[in-house]
């Protein structure tokens, strides 16, 4: 059972003219691989005098060609990481052993291998922003007549298309981020400076097993949305965006607390957001144009008294933020069930604050199903404390 | 003021030949910068088809021609970033604008203050197991004259001797990993399994504030030591190694402990390890070669029943897990005042298990000092619940 989509994977490839994809990201090798990476290495990949790299090369066709490289590990062997990770798809299989350069020990590796599967002359796609310059000098060394291309965008449409399983953990965090930021407005308290206010966030998200990514956080009036020694006040319109990963897929929510009633005129502007936000939903479904959706979502953002300083971002989440499909003004690009589309409604006014609702929504067969529509409104933290 | 010691810079790049460093991984970026990177890529640096990078560039001489190439960005302006991290100490900072490939992008802008400043023929430190290809492409196209070296032992090595700010971020991180291994052995109960155990271990870390790296896990007898379906089990012997990260720096502690009283043999193994660790620390002192601080602590750990079994292992600490001093039976070098050292006595023992105790040191100037000293005896969790 392979953990991605053959034939829209091959489509891709031979589109791009890609004989083999190369891929050593650690989420691309886990989403290739189908869970398979080191765990000591999944948070911090820099050891002694280099960093750890693993590698998958997936061909276009002859999918039995494909291989995996990974690094012997004195704590775990090849049937403990069966065990941990299930069925491994791939039959070549090899582990380097420790050495003083993990990560060109491991592009030689990858480099015999390429040549062994009859790839010695291919055109290879790599994962150019990320594969480390002594990995790809190991590389064309050992491989000098292969064509080297980025292979990102083509990973990157490959994953455009969630599957049931890649559903599941992306609701499981999305739910556990929109819970994180209700419970750090309830527990913050108005004279707490929004860097405070950000720790209590990372917190929040690491006692529930996740990985904290970011916080970005304002306080109105004034639109910087950075950690500071501001105070959040009575009164006043907070706004958190967060960030959070759990088991490779991302969470990106954003809502909007005051401590005690919230200005009227931030509320009027958080319910334009929310509208925008109801409106661009409704106008999600397979076959709508991105072009659309971000019509739709603009025209209803730039209403009433704040329809100046209205704005409407929304983009592909998943493994990765902001990954395809990328929804822009031009774009004739149809939405397809199974995308993932973050759905960003803002007003930055400068006599209010940045005031702000994003959620993430599914395409599906009929229209979309929210992700993490947990507390959607606007959140009031008791005065007292 | 300098966040670290020029002249220890200055005399390292011209033994390697180095006219400027250029530092691109973001443990580099703050260790040389004061801290300054961007919080919305700290924990997370891909985005949209690419990925986030920063450079800062270090003469060998001449220091007011060190640069900084970081990122515009919607939240933060450079006041914002001073305000946050302090004053900039490089007067020379570009910002590139957001465009279609952040590292290129900003790999091209180094290149061109790099030229600015007389480099465009110079010999280059790049961190070459972790600068992407498509910035290297570009620093090589735009500088074609220039040669590339790799820079990473140079940057290890001025990190060897820490000062006294890093030295209080690691004893709170080793402090804090500390705490979180005790607080779990008291917290797991015997029919758990050490999945669900190395769970725990990363809540605890997260709501600590910390970030969370690894948790080596092993139950005796058997040496497996990864998170798995065994559970603890009544008087087994447990070992957790767990890796924290709090502000960039780095904890490496490992304990033992057990639901129950542990059995006789593995109390016994346990002795030797503690005994042998007060040994090697006895040794640490400045002065001392690496190498002897080996004999010792291995003529110490291969004593008593399990002598065959014992292994001593230590390596610098900081930034970087494993980092120099190198520590070796062959290596002359010697210890230096301000230098961390992660001291691993274990004995793996097939009847037995993985019994271990793991903790780092500072070399002061009359011997060391343990970071992280708390709870080091073997933890005896009740056996209700």
């Amino acid at each position: 059972m392979l953990p991605f989509d053959p034939e829209r994977f091959a489509r891709l490839a031979r589109a791009q003219q890609v004989d083999v994809v190369l891929a050593s990201t650690r989420y691309s090798v886990r989403y290739l691989t189908g869970g398979y990476y080191l765990p000591f290495f999944s948070r911090a990949s820099r050891f002694g005098g280099g960093r750890y790299l693993s590698f998958v090369a997936v061909p276009s066709t002859r999918l039995d060609s494909a291989f995996y490289v990974g690094r012997q590990d004195r704590a775990l062997d090849e049937q403990d990481y069966i065990a941990a990770f299930g069925p491994f798809w791939i039959a070549d299989r090899r582990w380097v052993p420790r050495g003083p350069n993990m990560s060109s020990d491991a592009a030689a590796a990858a480099a015999r291998a390429l040549r062994d599967h009859g790839f010695a002359g291919a055109t290879i796609a790599i994962e150019s922003s990320f594969l480390p310059v002594d990995a790809y000098e190991a590389l064309r060394r050992e491989l000098p007549e292969a064509s080297f291309v980025n292979g990102t965008s083509l990973l990157g449409e490959l994953r455009a298309i969630k599957q049931p399983h890649e559903l599941a953990r992306l609701r499981e965090v999305h739910r556990l981020t929109a819970e994180v930021v209700r419970a750090v407005f309830m527990q913050s308290r108005a004279e707490e400076t929004t860097r405070q206010i950000a720790a209590r966030v990372e917190r929040h998200v690491g006692e529930r097993g996740a990985a904290f990514l970011y916080s970005l956080i304002n306080v109105g009036p004034g639109l910087l949305r950075a950690p500071s020694s501001q105070a959040w006040g009575r009164g006043c319109p907070m706004h958190l965006d967060v960030g959070a990963e759990l088991d490779e897929y991302i969470a990106d929510i954003a809502r909007m607390g005051s401590v005690g009633p919230p200005p009227p005129a931030a509320s009027a502007l958080f319910e334009v957001c929310r509208a925008a936000q109801e409106r661009a939903r409704t106008s999600v479904g397979p076959g709508v144009s991105c072009g659309e959706l971000w019509r739709v979502g603009s025209e209803a953002v730039r209403v009433g008294p704040g329809a100046e300083y209205g704005r409407f971002l929304a983009h592909g989440l998943g493994m990765v933020s902001h990954e395809p499909p990328e929804v822009t003004p031009e774009s004739t690009r149809a939405l397809e069930a199974g995308m993932v589309v973050s759905i960003e409604t803002e007003v930055r006014h400068p006599d209010v604050g940045h005031v702000k609702i994003e959620d993430s929504v599914v395409v599906t067969a009929t229209g979309c199903e929210g992700l993490g529509d947990v507390d959607r409104g606007w959140c009031v933290a008791a005065a007292g404390g």
